[in-house]
């Protein structure tokens, strides 16, 4: 699910925009900045690095991003271009296991994790980034929407479960311990997360409640 | 659950050894260190602003706590010797949403939020106040656990249950919220919380497996 901000060698999203020069300068942006924050961490990401690192020169920085919040904030834009898609594995309990397995190995590797990790705490300082964070997030889990759907579809969930709620549960264990508590994490505990998130839904915990506010996820944008 | 990091008025837990003026310096350092994360971040905290704060000479700080990586860590440690307790509701329902209602209580308030966001945010760029966050946690949720004991006593979930996984549960989406995504925390989100990892407890996917290496939570400390 982090396919896109762990592997600089993934496609340029910025491809998108075929053969255009500046969509191969913007995805060596991304990738000067990805490796920049994989090694040194976002308070010592410079202007200076990334221009050294991608070959562009200081002043286009300066005057196509602004600075560091900026280019952060657009390498997390560009992850999200991707074309990640949620598994698909047939069953809820599958998808599940499968959406926070995909949180456990994207993470559980220091050197994978050490550039998304540098995201989470870039946010911290700087709003640009905890900007282009949360709506790297929304889209994400947008996604992962999916696996509720087809649950639904198959008479696996009732159709008034909030998704976005369900979804963010299986991952709310794992970035705990990633982010907050400093604790190891695994396949069990995957498992754990999903297989808590697939018990609540039975219980009808992630209901939506009619005429009342959503009390799961609440996506600004 | 947070209030001895977000309260610096709280009874300074240093004065443990009464009257004691390194006691006393340890508390006004530790004032000066919280107030300094909450206003600037940690990124911007000096051993200067500390010392012009505190009253504090800076060579006393050099000293005694390194520089600024050492005063974060220790302001966490103080943090984590106050007596707080988890609640008591007489049901494991009722306690767990309590729990997850202190979350909301004492994040989704800017102000008082702000110095221990600042603390999991150094966690980020300080690997002293990583060990430092891991080690405030891991006791807070030690202490939380008693919420499960109090519950298996009563009958309400197996005696094997896994009651730092549970607790962790609780706090999980309301973190995710808070650190990752950026997005907005309720209290209908805090009862969901504790809702789900209620029916998660009822269903058994918290139990310890014997003979099995605990899924769940694992205190290094």
């Amino acid at each position: 699910m982090n396919d896109s901000i762990e592997d600089p060698d993934a496609p340029a999203p910025g491809s998108r925009r075929p053969g255009g020069r500046t969509a191969r300068t913007r995805a060596a942006v991304r990738d000067a900045v990805l490796t920049g924050l994989a090694e040194h961490g976002y308070p010592s990401l410079t202007v200076e690095y990334v221009a050294e690192r991608s070959g562009v020169h200081k002043t286009t920085l300066y005057r196509r991003w602004g600075g560091v919040e900026g280019m952060v904030a657009d390498a997390l834009d560009l992850a999200g271009e991707d074309s990640w898609t949620p598994p698909d594995t047939g069953s809820l309990a599958g998808d599940l296991r499968a959406l926070a397995r995909e949180v456990v190995e994207g993470f559980g590797d220091p050197a994978r994790a050490a550039a998304p990790t540098a995201f989470v705490g870039a946010a911290f300082q700087s709003p640009r980034a905890a900007d282009a964070l949360h709506s790297f997030y929304a889209e994400r889990f947008r996604r992962c929407e999916e696996v509720v759907s087809r649950a639904v579809d198959r008479g696996e969930a009732p159709a008034t479960t909030d998704a976005g709620a369900v979804v963010r549960a299986v991952s709310a264990p794992l970035f705990l311990r990633l982010f907050v508590t400093r604790e190891p994490v695994d396949g069990s505990l995957a498992d754990q997360a999903a297989d808590a998130a697939l018990a609540a839904v039975a219980a009808g915990v992630y209901t939506r409640r009619t005429g009342a506010p959503v009390t799961g996820a609440r996506n600004k944008d």
